[in-house]
């Protein structure tokens, strides 16, 4: 082939994502080839490129064509299911590529297997990218979230390419170099973690105007209409809007989303940022709490058996000897809620970001990722800007919650918050997550907290030894002895 | 040497938990042989053997001498820190040990290390128990609670040794065999991770009794000694009591408890406890909020940095404008709040332990594990022959909560529960276990739960379908769409 027909990107893995990012790529004018194991559906992708303004996207029916299609130094990403197949996939590329050459893996995977494969492609002279790409499927065609981390020179290579494939906001494309390693795919895992938090800050909201309030789907869309143009503002909220207005055509009556079942599917990246977190020493309940909801939602008929158990001891599924509700004043003390618990959970990720990236050397700017994650991805929200802000004005800042205008914010809400919370249990309307944020909040604002206890617990059975308030050392007390002594 | 002289048993690593275990089994009448790489250990220990009654103990320097002074088949308990030292112990030992002997690890050690020994063990014909050991030092002196897992063979080798030496209650001695590989090591780490639920629990309550009901030192010890006669009764408790009633000799005012640092150190094994639940889908969140308020413990800079600042925006450390609290009510609601939050603690802790049981099928008996933490260990309480029978009357018990008597209980308890939850919230005084308890509580009984929009919502965005309540299969909506319809 001559070098005027060469490709100046490759992408390998044709599902749905793979597919959109690389039409997205070819319609920002990029000449892509692409290739897939199952052949129909490179030909799929050459006739969507076809139907979708003649794209300059060319297609391959094996490995060695794709890659002697792509112009030297050559980058290929892969967006393939994490793990094997990923290294299936790089076996059957890296045959044919050279050093210099790169590979961008694309999916959601463990940052210790990009650095693992790293590891490999060196051996090789090839360069490696572990990129975390969001934003779902229209993210991918329109403009996603990307995180590239791993060598920079390789990111130096397709640059160009990435900061128009990128969705683009005020202050510039969606996509930065997140730093050294798999940055980019621990970027990602944390970004999906606090999307669970979302999302199940959001259902709850939505469980208390619904199961406490009373609202109808009429009156939720209209109510998420109306938090979407405000401090809310944001994909997710938009978005179940949206959901409330679906009627259900299967069965012709109501809204659909009373049709569907409470059982919540998940991925691996939720659960490895509960698992980093505690690796790390970070709180992150609110993750936690949308996480383990997720796995509660799972035991549907245990719950259902549950409810019955309870319900014949005199407790109902919901507790009914609450007094009248404010309509008016519980939407605004649940958008005041979910607000701040929201904030609760981004300063979780932010934090574990920064103690992932302390231990990693990565280097990681806090205020570059918020902005970034502005558009594309499914977390974008107008209020990341202000994150980005908080750390712009202080990079060094220990806590979201105690930027100045995150904390005077705090402090208007928490009064509703509290409310909202108080009245979801009083009515047994389990809301694990803003509960888990409020606890979160109200544990971190306390100077001085009941630990003392605990630690004299240790000392007690394990002569942990415990530290003084008012000087300096170790101490360890003969407690039972001198308890002994008090009780004569 | 005579084979009269030799030792029914071997342990090597005199630290305070070693040379304690070491002197309960030379009281037991089993004479016992001990070794120490710092060998003043070792005189330390005959020394201790010599004064606390002239007890069955012969000390040695050298590993060789160590090995050949036991009767064969040789069982060597080794009892050093978790890790790398475990491996070197091994290693110095075993080239003296012959096939069939057993070495037992004591230690706090990760299952799967204990599972890679286990193999490398049994290649030189070595049979290997990993076994938990809990009660502190008073525990390994006078009687722990042991978990022993991995050979049989090695286990009924020693059991008649085990059954004297560990702490004896009603129906037994506290140790049984666990189940093979490493799933001692695996249910000592859920008793720890129990261990800190307890004890975060039972700091709240104190912090309720203090902060909002204003409970001074010398009522916090009678209410503590009280509790220690009912439903609560257990060691955890007891010691608690204790605490309260010791004076501060260092400045010579006041109690001790309020000199005290608030800040909690901790091992691994809450960690694990943790990361395990995530991986097996396991709900834990009391487990979880024990460990995020130790982390946050540490963070006592950051704590009294943020509480000046809330301070300056008007949200002082206790929100006062609450009404007044009836002291005696109060106690009797933080007394059941505490109780039902614990068996929610529990129940997480005996799902995550039959969840890995079927991972590994290692046929984990929940009702004997609950039994032989009766007595011993740390988390040792009368209720826990509660739970036993729980699982007696039906070993395939779901979940703790909907045990006939238990989900009596918990409806009895919930008002008080709600109640003191609601108030603390109110007040700011963080309760971030007994919140998690509960919100579990509310959610396992709930057959109805809002994950049905979470679901929608990962349609909509990542066509991830899911699933309907009145008819099977997957569906996928184009929700998008149709929302653009309604709305005109």
């Amino acid at each position: 082939m001559e070098s005027a027909t060469l490709s100046q990107i490759g992408l390998a893995g044709l599902a749905v994502m793979g597919q959109n990012l690389a039409l997205n790529i070819a319609e920002k004018g990029f000449p892509i080839s692409v290739y897939n194991r199952t052949t129909s559906k490179v030909d799929e992708t050459l006739d969507r490129a076809h139907r979708e303004g003649q794209l300059p996207l060319t297609g391959h029916y094996n490995p060695k064509d794709f890659v002697l299609s792509l112009q030297k130094p050559r980058s290929v990403i892969i967006l393939v299911k994490a793990g094997a197949p990923v290294d299936q996939t790089i076996a059957a590329l890296s045959a044919y590529m050279e050093p210099g050459d790169t590979i961008i893996d694309g999916g959601n995977e463990w940052y210790e297997n990009t650095e693992r494969r790293m590891v490999d492609a060196s051996a090789n002279g090839l360069l490696y990218l572990g990129m975390g790409v969001s934003g779902g499927e229209d993210g991918a065609r329109y403009g996603p979230s990307l995180m590239p981390g791993g060598s920079h020179r390789a990111y130096l290579n397709i640059h160009n390419i990435l900061d128009k494939v990128a969705a683009q906001v005020d202050d510039g494309p969606c996509v930065t170099y997140i730093g050294e390693g798999g940055s980019g795919n621990f970027v990602k895992m944390v970004h999906n973690g606090i999307e669970y938090g979302d999302m199940q800050l959001i259902s709850e909201a939505y469980d208390v105007l619904k199961n406490v309030g009373g609202l109808g789907n009429d009156e939720l869309a209209e109510i998420f209409g109306e938090w979407n143009r405000g401090e809310l503002e944001s994909f997710l909220i938009e978005i179940t809007s949206d959901i409330f207005k679906v009627e259900d055509h299967e069965s012709g009556k109501g809204h659909l989303v009373d049709k569907i079942l409470d059982k919540t599917g998940m991925k691996g990246t939720g659960k490895w940022t509960v698992q980093q977190a505690a690796e790390l020493s970070i709180a992150a309940p609110t993750i936690a709490a949308s996480l383990d909801s997720r796995y509660m939602s799972g035991l549907k008929e245990e719950r259902e058996a549950a409810s019955k158990i309870f319900s014949k001891e005199g407790l109902t599924e919901e507790i009914n000897n609450v007094g009248g509700v404010d309509k008016k004043k519980l939407v605004d003390d649940v958008r005041q809620a979910l607000y701040a618990s929201k904030i609760c959970s981004y300063a979780q990720g932010m934090n574990l970001l920064r103690a992932k990236s302390l231990e990693k050397g990565w280097g990681l700017n806090l205020g570059e990722l918020a902005r970034i994650w502005k558009g594309g991805c499914i977390i974008r929200a107008v209020f990341l800007d202000r994150i980005k802000q908080a750390y712009q004005r202080n990079p060094g800042l220990a806590n979201l919650l105690v930027d100045p205008e995150f904390a005077r914010e705090m402090v208007q809400r928490q009064a509703a918050w509290r409310r909202v919370v108080g009245l979801a249990i009083q009515k047994g309307v389990s809301v694990p997550g803003m509960s888990a944020s409020l606890q979160y909040f109200d544990t971190y604002r306390r100077g001085r907290l009941p630990a003392n206890l605990v630690q004299a617990q240790r000392d007690y059975f394990g002569a942990h030894t415990y530290e003084r308030v008012d000087r300096p050392g170790a101490y360890h007390t003969e407690w039972s002895k001198l308890a002994r002594k008090a009780r004569v």
